[in-house]
């Protein structure tokens, strides 16, 4: 058989202030497509689907509307697991009808024991855990982290496996040796908050969801994470994002890239290169952007200006910090509050505060003074 | 055939700090009995599953498990509308796959065209609705009210009608001439935002949820309200709460009461005999208790003493008002707001303020002072 493996949908995140929903449906439909045109029998979902453990309904809605799709419309059996992110008590509800159409959500410890057979292969389905939960599954006081609590779950399964099939695990956690992708300093994660990847060797392949770089574990044939369905941290601008597809016969896999309605890319560049024509015209304009900004000088309302070329800021930063901030912390460090907050934000904005800011920045300087005190 | 008629379930409400999960949970357990003594076919639930549309964990997991013995392990039809409580999108996951096993819930108007046929029988399953709702399904702008949207409604459900059956809706509104029980005082519900009973002459019978009171309508036989499952106030207190079991053959329809865990009761007395042994003895202790206080005089600490006999305590009136607040009223006008608060909570309690509190106090009075600035 053939499956697809994806994870990490977060439907409902915002990347600042910029709604991702419409985003997130465009690039579930290239998804759909891509089971289609690889003719995959099954779906795996490996955690986060939801961004947040109370989703907004409109987030509900879609998300609904997305498994709809899939299982009832398309028909194919899908395999889900909770995310740290999910709320296993909301991503369950209905769980005890959807199996009949073979959509399988398993958000408890002790679910993950009843693997779901399909077309040779033994799916087991491991939701997003903490170590107290395994801890207490097993009532072993002995368990305190995840690298303790991976091995009596490895071992349980391992009773459970029938020789003539595939066994193939699905999770959500940090695997030993992986790359943390979510900042540009890549943390590799280890430790006993971590999987040993040994621990996972008796499975023909690991479907991971967590991290959101597809590569974030090297050179590991049999285990893997899907990455995000978005790229969603500027960290994440040079990820490419897409999903695999694997083939139980052979279990060779192949990443299938997704293209998303609205990349997400980094802009590195001199206030002056990024205003110009010539520059601008070259870019992916209607990109979410993160920019950092070479200058070091102070650039007036430098953010409502770059915003009239590139719609979708989610970010900026100084490279090389702006020359403006350092004087101004030695020279004015005997300004009382008010004043210092006037002359730095002349100095940075080239206005001065309007009346209605002053009233706020009193207000709030007084809310302030009284917690101190 | 037969059904239950119930409604107003009202799953994760509270009664001031009391979680009446468990009570609700008890009070489902009589409801399944219930519907096994009586053999019914199927289960109407006109609403108000949730008592929020954005239900704790808790709440979501003891309604899904309710929803999963009737539906799955007792293999009753289930017939859901959500009500005003309700949030129609949270409500309706997973509805796509509950039809299978005969649950159906619907949480829109355009569902509503869509009859249920059981033995002979046609339902239709009219969610809460507000008139833009209406307007907008039928492309009518006339329509700005309850009692105008409803003629279009039943006009296209008689479409519908085959005449070999029998025809039963299931909604959410107030029907004009029932009376509210929310409140002691009764009041007439009527006008644009109640529904005309005229309209709803065509069916056999109309299984409403949206007033606890199951004799919100007087002498009409055909148009009912389950009434709640528990007693939700103080107001409530006289009325018996339980379900209806309609027999479809001969339109008959008995009440089944249901016994609650705790009953919630009113209590009139004087502070002396509530709390005289030979008073106290024969109430229902147990219960949750509105207290009605025909005292004048200020008691000290009357909350704190009530509760080591009667431990839940919901409420606590002052039947005839107390004495010591009208002179207070007058001799002190023109003391501080510190002075007056220490000087009002001395003649209410016979305690001076702590430090604590008069910490809190001047906390309070800073920041108020400030908000009326």
């Amino acid at each position: 058989m053939r499956f697809l493996h994806t994870a990490d949908w977060h439907i409902g995140k915002k990347l600042n202030d910029f709604d991702l929903l419409e985003d997130q449906q465009a690039v579930f439909e290239q998804l759909v497509e891509t089971a289609e045109t690889h003719k995959v029998d099954a779906i795996v979902i490996a955690g986060d689907l939801y961004d947040r453990a109370l989703p907004s309904e409109a987030a509900v809605s879609v998300l609904d509307n997305m498994l709809i799709k899939l299982n009832r419309d398309h028909g194919y059996p899908l395999l889900v697991i909770s995310g740290n992110h999910d709320s296993a008590v909301r991503l369950r509800t209905g769980r005890a009808w959807y199996a009949a159409t073979k959509m399988f959500v398993n958000t408890q410890v002790a679910e993950a024991f009843t693997p779901i057979e399909l077309d040779g292969v033994q799916f087991f389905l491991l939701p997003y855990f903490e170590p107290f939960a395994v801890r207490d599954y097993f009532q072993d006081k002995t368990i305190t982290n995840v690298a303790q609590a991976i091995r009596p779950i490895v071992a349980k399964m391992k009773t459970l496996f029938k020789p003539d099939m595939r066994h193939i695990l699905v999770s959500h956690f940090f695997a030993a040796g992986s790359d943390h992708s979510a900042s540009e300093t890549k943390v590799n994660v280890g430790g006993l908050d971590a999987v040993p990847l040994d621990d996972l060797a008796a499975f023909d392949y690991v479907a991971l969801g967590h991290l959101h770089n597809h590569h974030a574990l090297h050179g590991e044939p049999k285990i893997q994470y899907s990455g995000a369905l978005l790229k969603y941290a500027v960290s994440e601008a040079h990820q490419e994002k897409g999903v695999y597809i694997v083939d139980t016969e052979t279990m060779d896999r192949e990443f299938v890239p997704l293209k998303p309605k609205h990349d997400l890319i980094e802009l590195k560049a001199s206030y002056a290169d990024l205003t110009a024509p010539a520059y601008y015209q070259q870019q992916d304009r209607d990109a979410y952007i993160g920019i950092d900004l070479t200058d070091t000088q102070v650039i007036p309302n430098v953010m409502a200006q770059l915003r009239q070329i590139y719609p979708r800021i989610i970010s900026l930063r100084r490279e090389n910090g702006v020359n403006a901030i350092k004087p101004l912390q030695e020279r004015q460090r005997d300004l009382d509050p008010m004043s210092l907050l006037q002359t730095f934000f002349k100095d940075m904005t080239q206005d001065d505060l309007s009346a209605a800011q002053i009233k706020w920045a009193k207000a709030g300087l007084t809310t302030a003074k009284k917690e101190q005190a």
